[in-house]
């Protein structure tokens, strides 16, 4: 057709992409840390900007409760299907810091690898979809489908303002699909659709003893140590075999059939090769389900973090008044995180030895979330998986938990596409993530695939198939 | 006899006293933590230079592996005994610093209180002697006995060093008695003499799970956590009743006679006390015995700090890769610190799932100390109680541990008198430490007392008694 064609202008300007991508790395959008809220605000502001400039309409910064919401549309093709891009440019703090090899909100390039906070979670992963988006409108002047772009600012954090904004604006920001890049393949060369989400649920303890430190040669063998109480009910938290022994958790813990199961087994990393990925020597965790299956269909109590005590070189000889821990359910259907926290503090307050008092703080909740695998829109995915990485994907579950997923399900009643473009050693939450960028470079291709087919899935009308430019063949 | 009296000197001067005092808390000596190494340097000489100051000789600082020590004395009078008085400069850390009223080295008086890390330990009650001898040595010119000081930088770490100087000086530094103030008081009208200390062993264990942190929600629940771990192998070295179940841990604990503890039970604190000092609502531990027998005559396991995993506001989803516990023991006789710590890692590794690795690191190890409660020394240190703080001194037994004492009676053969004017709720190793200034006052006092009260006790020839200036009739 003579035009420049948009997979060549992808092709033609990755390096300024990697470049872009950098700048948007280099914003520390630590949702989790009050003291980041300006750099949240900085950088949603710089991403309305981007979304300008690549030719996106009524882009807006809309403030929340907590961090800002960045919204643009594409909107020409009235009798067209309309197509929800969401993703958040929020990250994890990046701690510990001392095992960074390089400053986690300095991005740097090494070899294939973009390392920094945020490189595929998510900010690296949002990035193709604005760079295919870009690719269109300047090359064609066109995309050949409507979108809505919602970037939060929160997800680290479970959400808290997305679903109520969103369900205040149900009509508003009515779609027929929404896609999201916030998960991950099975290898470089292993792409993958996932369709099940783990629900989550983060809590913080807090045991205080003594109303003050205390002498540990004064006072050991007579005062119960909070940070000894708070192991004690934190070891009592799991079985030896690691199942999870708070009464009534697994109640509503779904069963799957056996050809659910053979399915998983058949399309699902092994034992082996998720010990690979963790950098672990062994596998641990409740009998008579695989290493997959414990991640995916089985839910997880871990613990993220315990304060307490002394914690500098060398020792001190002290009984800490306060001892603290951090600890995330990984949630199943049909359990509810609401529920879970309602037994969880049945269960502490029941745990709580009459030596010392326990608070427990909630601080998250995400419901689990399931996709239709057989959906009409997960075969324009994988279609474009296959144009994009050269091969199919594989229909995976994930264990971790996107929280909007399951509102976007509820509230507009659509599945959404989860199109992962991280791989299993990009460090997603811990020191040194990267993004391998051949995935970003077919991540964009991919996109640009994407929003081309899933113009058949929901084009029935002859309107919309006169509107509709099918730009490219494949 | 025409001479001003020490006391009454002591009496005139306390304004300055308090503001040297003030001086010699400034320097944050935190001998557990290399950074504070050259505080350490400047402390012992600013110390040097002040006892130089107030007609001490042979002042030096001499130079260990780890921090100096500063050595004085003053040996006029050939014939008579000498005492060896001891004490730190070294202070424990200061965390946690938010707790703190005042900054830990910047210290304050409100009221009759000085707040400062180091104002009671052991920095306050050290310079309680040196006063003695500059009232002695400004008013007399002369001190009714002779002294050796070795005030030393390393007793919060275990006073690695001192040991092995004593030894190799053994000779040049021989004394008759040891007196150091550096344990408590029952409460500010109820002085007390310590005769045991605790042992202690300090040790820290790092549980190293998958060689980096991990996403909990990908992988949570098929990878040992070693927070996880590290709670489960800590819940399990007490039973549930407060007793340590590490194999062979009790074998060399002495059982005093029912004697010894119904004099234990006079002359100690009680249950309500012990509370009532720790701001503690419960007990808690071994059962069959008083709170103060468990402090004193029993061996404790407390847990001084938890590291592991993020700590910061929020949430992270992390597994993290490594976990540590700081452990500190509490021997009494006949327990060895060294068995103990072989004892410890025997279990350790028998406790260390095959799901995580372990490593325990000694960082402190002290032995138990008793001292003959008969010993005339004492009773020349009881006197000078009365004369001080107008009542006799209770007999104690002390939960904490002082590692030169035992060294002190190995290497000399000589008892120390552990003349302590601390209280209870000095906030010893917390934050807001405090010395009770009537106790700094009246310890001088109770200083200036012993110290011409001690040459009856050792004084037997004629060339003694001449030579000796009984000073003052009480």
């Amino acid at each position: 057709m003579g035009r420049p064609h948009p997979l060549n202008y992808a092709l033609q300007n990755r390096s300024r992409f990697v470049a872009e991508l950098k700048d948007f790395i280099r914003f520390p959008t630590v949702s989790a840390q009050p003291e980041h809220a300006g750099d949240l605000k900085r950088c949603a502001k710089w991403l309305a900007e981007h979304l300008r400039w690549i030719g996106l309409k009524n882009v807006r910064v809309i403030p929340t409760a907590g961090h800002p919401i960045v919204y643009a549309d594409w909107l020409q093709k009235p009798a067209l299907p309309t197509v929800l891009i969401y993703g958040h440019y929020d990250v994890q703090p990046p701690d510990p810091l001392d095992e960074w090899h390089s400053p986690p909100f300095d991005p740097v390039v090494l070899g294939e690898q973009l390392y920094g906070r945020g490189a595929s979670d998510d900010k690296g992963q949002l990035f193709t979809h604005i760079k295919a988006l870009e690719a269109y409108l300047t090359t064609a002047g066109v995309i050949p489908v409507n979108v809505r772009c919602i970037f939060e600012g929160e997800e680290e954090i479970g959400s808290p303002n997305l679903t109520a904004f969103l369900r205040r604006n149900k009509k508003a920001l009515n779609a027929n699909v929404a896609v999201m890049s916030d998960t991950r393949m099975l290898a470089p060369d292993r792409p993958a659709l996932t369709y099940a989400m783990r629900g989550a649920l983060s809590v913080e303890v807090e045991i205080q003893g003594a109303a003050q430190d205390l002498h540990s040669g004064n006072y050991g063998g007579a005062i119960h140590n909070p940070l000894q109480a708070l192991c004690e009910m934190v070891a009592s938290l799991h079985n030896s075999e690691g199942r999870i022994m708070i009464p009534g958790f697994y109640e509503r813990v779904r069963q799957w059939s056996d050809d659910e199961r053979m399915l998983m087994a058949r399309s699902g990393p092994s034992d082996e090769n998720i010990l690979g990925d963790a950098t672990a020597k062994a596998g641990w965790g409740e009998p008579g389900y695989t290493l997959y299956e414990r991640t995916t269909i089985r839910p997880a109590l871990t613990i993220n973090g315990i304060t307490g005590g002394y914690q500098g070189p060398g020792g001190k000889a002290v009984i800490p008044a306060r001892a603290a821990v951090k600890l995330n359910f990984r949630l199943v259907p049909d359990q509810d995180p609401l529920e879970i926290d309602k037994l969880f503090r049945k269960h502490i307050a029941r745990l709580t030895p009459n030596t010392v008092t326990s608070e427990v703080r909630t601080s998250l909740t995400a419901q689990p979330a399931l996709i239709d695998r057989t959906h009409p829109a997960l075969r324009a995915a994988a279609v474009a998986y296959v144009a994009g990485f050269g091969r199919a994907p594989a229909f995976l579950r994930s264990g971790g938990s996107i929280p909007i997923v399951n509102s976007i399900q509820e509230i507009f009643g659509i599945p959404t596409v989860l199109m992962g473009f991280a791989l299993p050693d990009d460090r997603m939450h811990a020191p040194n993530e990267k993004f391998h960028l051949p995935n970003f470079y077919h991540g964009i291709a991919t996109s640009i695939h994407f929003l081309n087919e899933i113009t058949h899935t929901f084009t029935r009308t002859d309107r919309a198939l006169e509107e509709r430019e099918r730009l490219y063949d494949y």
